[in-house]
């Protein structure tokens, strides 16, 4: 049976009315369960999941059932990082997209208020994102979004790398706010996922030299392989007086924060990815004394054109970055799979 | 006699060889002494000093004898908020100059550097500035400063208000960095000479809503007559919600930094003119998730000629800032005048 | 009669099913015709229209019936400045809108394209515009728009102030793209309407000096006690040299705007807002040797809200250019009224 | 003998006083000849030229005898693209750059108007460009140059290449103001030396999709060999309705102008960097529909540390421009040999 509302294909197989999704039930407890396939509304697609990367985020609603004001206090489908094919479109999209693979960007801004009219839709007050609660995610087989947020690819793009444009458009966004240029000297804090790919799309916007700083040696040395020109022991390397033209966080500890900041020359730029406390001692009259400006970023806008570009012209490679891959039945294994030594990105196969 | 190398106008009385000076010996120490008129570079003219405003700066090397790792430990002239008329030029400098009333910019940077060259003079690293070891300042009968650093003033500006440019400038830049447009809304914590200035400035770029924090009633009174359109208590009014497109700090406070930057809506600007403590805890995460920017102004570059605009055009009012009016003798008062209370702005006159 | 899907208020009167309309037939043939009042949307508002601006594109229309590709191959309500109050709501809008007095920003991008989602939405290829062939405008007594383009305007805001914020917004996307800071010094070619709102919008962003030209002397005098600084005859005053940091061109006369061009600094702005000749020959050399920017302006993005505040604010005034006052009969008079001596702008009132 | 008021390195050979130079007498005229060694300013460096490129505006001082309203109209040393090794310095200059090899930027702006304070010295009213009547060039044995115009190249990089960063900084320059970014789709016309310089660098700058224009299909061919992604021939292949971000024009020629506009998309961006005639006619509404900005490029600012980082990193290869190689002697046939077919670049050897 197919939804009654969507457009389906001539030939191609009937969407089915229940999925299995693996859910997070509360702090800790996941569970493969069948659910009914989302509706679609008529400016959406619905999309047949094929891969999706484990981000930090979920690991931290499945460990501490919260991020700040966000509550796990019902059933929540965690996954943010998708990609999959177009399986049935709404009524007011065109039905030639039934059947094209995608990669999805996971939010629903409201296209009316001050933030999204002005072209910054990320910062829209009332944006729906996945796997934000209450807003289910992506470790399921069906997952429903707004045609113009599932962006076509190309066939030299895999399943995986479609679905880690999403953390690579973190890191685009990143560097676009950083002001990464042609000849830009930038210092990356952080040599997990987010680091190594903000390394990559920094290499991509031209920066000339990238130093990355980490305590694991090992992630360095995958870094310098995979973006960065420099590598630095967090625990032995002062960065401070490195003088570059950005510094981008993506550790999320204080301490690399203030030292980051001090390794910021002169009307250059700091912006934070990394997630840690909500409150960080910051060296104030450094920033004052060099005009330095800094900020953060919160998800990203208008990234997946460029960021589909990016890998078919193989200036960014997010294959390298996988290193663990699971079932739907193994959703809880790749919540804790990124713990272990050498691991990086952990990818499940809600069709698998 | 005049001095050998600079060229003074026929019928303008010749430049004498000495000058009195209020010079600090040390911290806490002030003399008026007698000294050599200085030397001329070929591209500088010498200026007579008029009117010399006291800044916050000055009082916190005469109180402490430092600012940073800037010592007084030779003796210093204070006072870098200055006019004055020129009374001869350098070798390169059109003689028709002399005799002209200047606002006087007062630094020199090196023209030179990547950051003088890129627009950005006040962050050249060799710059030379007023009143900071070991650069002489203003509380003198004469001072040399760069000819394109002397700005021209009409007649309907005062020697007074031509001497608070200087403050101006650090208002008008701070607005610039804000981004202060028509419409803005914007808050500015600190009702002192600084803030008060910064909402003069904020009104000309055309601000809509300007907050003003303060626990001084008084100041708050004033500021209310003379820039802002509305006054809140730090103690008593929550400024945290305002949502207002840009924030201030010309207080220095850490809570009203905190606070202040709590006000901001998403993509907002944060502007640290206040000096205050080296390190400050800040809200990251609250300035991550709203994209906010924020940094710092130090002094400015480029505002002497919008500055001088301003005045004239009668849209900025400095001269109502001024509060106590001193010789050159009496400039050791002047450091002192500022503490009480309905005090803001003291200025010396050292030609008398 | 109610209008079924829309909600109307308790106590207010019911939307009728008809209304009376000024449609264009076709070229040069104006009748007034009873209609069905236009469906609502979920998402829109049905407006009850209070005062209508007619603009130079109406008469245009209705003279030549085309502009460029544009062709009037069928009936056409002329109209696109407008205000007037909320008379019913789609089903997705509060209804605590209904009653409110608004002001109509006349077009309703695809919100989901490139240009939209980057915050251009006046570029959306898909945009559909008021008063361009085949969408109707506001020579009506109701229309319908998209809610969050129909913004609430405080009582102290006129009828026709709220329908000149169309022409206004013109005039501030101009000084938007020109530049136009605290300090500019900027040349309008052209004393209508628009040259005049133009340089209302020029002094509102700070510019200190707004010169205006045009052949016109009443115009000038006008224009000079209503926003211009300075007045130049086009036939009699050369403009070149005038070393401004800005040229708003909205004359559309190409000897104009090679003149303007000529009058323009280094780095210097040219916004062309007047429409003429497809091409037209411009000093391609003056303009590179200086590295000038020059553009046009295609209608406006999120205006509104600052037109509003500035009409409030009293920093702009409209209720001075209306020299005449329509009802819907009289609607073919007010489109040939703008071709009389001394006439700047006439509004139409549908319900009279 | 040695200049009197330069520093000379001990063990360094001593400066000559006379020199070889080729010099245009008048159009067409020019002759070897002994002049002075110039007299070093005490902010220059003396340099030993290594290698001069033959620019077109070379080429048209030889043919024309002018160019605009700068007259050959007393004899004039050409060349302006140059490198060389630095044999004595000014008074003010660090004696240790002795004997370093560098690339000369070829002006000497004021660096006290207001555009060179803005950071827009290439603007600077008063500025001193090589080989622009009355300044000399580079065909020279010796040249001087500001200390901070004369930069330091590694080994890496050849004499030959470092005298073309002055047109690979037109090229980086354009793609400044052009925007080019990552993913940038940009049009070129002209496949002439500056065609092809443009295409590197906006292939540095990130841009996925580079397309070629010129007649010459040899060249077309040699673009796409070295920086250009498509080639179109501008006989047979319409450029209008490519959607491009950018356009940028390296012909001068009219019709190259008015197609390459109408190949640029919404809020694109056009840079002139051909000079043709002075008056072109330009294609306004279609300018002013899509809003898109247009300008030039005048020279460049602060390009070279990016060059000679680009050239270092391999990021572009100016190596393979050059077509022919010339000693001083044979100035005047290294100016002609740009007329030949296949010929792109030619070089003249000062020291040879």
């Amino acid at each position: 049976m197919t939804t009654s509302t969507a457009q389906t294909a001539a030939g191609y197989s009937a969407t089915p009315k229940t999925m299995r999704a693996s859910v997070l039930k509360r702090q800790g407890d996941m569970a493969v369960e069948t659910l009914e396939v989302p509706q679609l509304e008529p400016d959406q697609v619905l999309v047949q999941v094929a891969a999706v990367g484990v981000c930090g985020s979920d690991v931290h609603y499945y460990e501490y059932g919260r991020i700040g004001d966000y509550v796990v206090d019902h059933p929540l489908i965690l996954g943010h990082e998708l990609s999959g094919r177009i399986a049935a479109v709404g009524s007011a999209v065109d039905a030639a997209r039934i059947g094209k693979r995608v990669a999805v960007e996971p939010q629903r801004p409201c296209r009316k208020c001050k933030q999204c009219k002005a072209g910054r839709y990320n910062l829209c007050p009332d944006i729906e994102f996945y796997a934000t609660p209450p807003i289910d995610g992506a470790f399921a087989e069906y997952v429903t979004i707004q045609s113009d947020f599932a962006y076509d690819i190309p066939d030299s793009v895999s399943d995986e790398a479609a679905a880690l444009i999403e953390p690579l458009s973190v890191g685009l966004w990143a560097c676009e706010r950083a002001d990464i240029r042609p000849g830009s000297r930038v210092l990356i804090a952080g040599a997990g996922p987010i680091g190594i790919i903000a390394a990559q799309a920094a290499r991509a916007f031209g920066a000339s030299e990238i130093y990355i700083s980490d305590i694991a040696e090992d992630r360095l040395a995958f870094a310098l392989e995979h973006g960065a020109t420099h590598a630095l022991n967090a625990r032995t390397d002062n960065v401070e007086g490195l003088d570059v033209d950005a510094f981008i966080d993506a550790s999320g500890a204080p301490q690399a924060v203030r030292s980051g900041i001090k390794a910021v020359g002169p009307a250059g730029k700091v912006v934070l990815v990394g997630l840690g406390a909500d409150d960080v001692e910051l060296p104030v009259s450094y920033i004052q004394n060099r005009e330095i400006w800094l900020s953060g970023v919160f998800r990203y806008t208008n990234t997946w054109p460029l960021a589909i570009q990016l890998i078919a012209d193989g200036k960014v490679d997010l294959d390298v970055l996988i290193t663990g891959k699971f079932t739907l039945a193994e959703s809880e294994e790749a919540l804790k799979a990124g713990k272990q030594p050498g691991q990086l990105k952990a990818v499940v196969y809600p069709g698998r």
